[in-house]
């Protein structure tokens, strides 16, 4: 069966990647852009330094939009975020038995209610498959384990997040810098490669 | 790292073991016993005909007698199920790095709550891995995909839940069946073997 892996090249991901293909899933990483910023380029790098098969899915640009306004309304980026991952799953998962996330225990952002789940999986006829009966100590553990993985300060060229794409927007929106107020600066783990691969 | 996962025969628990044994965890199922009556036998079947190490943990039988008087005081089983589980995995748990079952995204008992989770890894210093994030519909296609199942109606002699020996407990506090009152009868799904082994 076709498992389609939302990707961002972090550790959450490419473990519930690399769990869903020892399960014997044909797994396809899927980054999305909305033509805004290539922000894609660090997951299909880590993409092709774990082995695994990327694509990028190319969305329409409103959708960013719409999460923009949310964040800009909010001054917070979670509930803009929810959205657009929400919509994201909805969006790639027509044509795959599977679509995964690397949500995990701990997540608060982003993370689908129950019925968003019941409907996703009702409506695209497809099922959900998640990191959530993972903590974060045990994903750490595990990526130091399994991964090569780089710890750097998030920038606009090494994160594949949408964050970088609604910053982007929100800095043309306002003015340069303008995201810096809402997305607080953080240190990201990207995977670079297998240290021990399974 | 050592991992114990809490092992019932059953779909779930045979899942997260293979998926935690992929992982390169040196995975020993454990099933426990309270002395009332050898319903682990089921379980060990189950875990020698998939190639995995069981063991049973005999437990004092003054935790099940808490467990069935809760029951008969609802006179209903979640929160005496939920009360037994808790309590088996922080008396499993000691000695491993981590600690696993197979509760999955829809199930409601038994279910830890976080404050619990956090509880049971930060006193046992343990990590605490679930199929919280597979629905049932992913675990019966894996299911029946990875493992030859036997579907039956539960009885006492095919199945190593706690129930069983709560069972017998309150058939031997009360009457002869008083247990069919409150157990509703189910059919159940044991793995007796590979189909396709991973």
């Amino acid at each position: 069966m076709k498992a389609c892996v939302l990707y961002s090249g972090g550790k959450d991901s490419s473990l519930i990647a690399v769990i869903l293909e020892k399960l014997g899933y044909e797994v396809e990483l899927v980054t999305l852009n909305f033509g805004i910023f290539d922000s894609f380029k660090p997951a299909a790098e880590s993409a092709s330094a774990l082995g695994l098969k990327h694509r990028v899915f190319k969305a329409d640009r409103t959708l960013l939009e719409n999460a923009t306004d949310i964040i800009l309304n909010d001054r917070f980026p979670n509930n803009g975020i929810n959205y657009i991952h929400k919509e994201a799953l909805d969006l790639v998962s027509q044509g795959y038995g599977v679509v995964a996330d690397g949500t995990r225990r701990d997540d608060r952002t982003p993370k689908l209610k129950e019925s968003e789940i019941n409907s996703l999986e009702g409506r695209r006829n497809v099922e959900y498959i998640t990191l959530r009966g993972f903590g974060h100590k045990t994903i750490n553990n595990l990526a130091d384990r399994l991964f090569e993985v780089k710890k750097e300060q998030t920038s606009m060229e090494n994160n594949s997040d949408y964050e970088i794409e609604i910053r982007h927007l929100i800095n043309e929106m306002e003015e340069e810098q303008a995201a810096d107020n809402i997305f607080p600066g953080h240190i990201q783990s990207r995977v670079v490669g297998w240290r021990n691969k399974i």
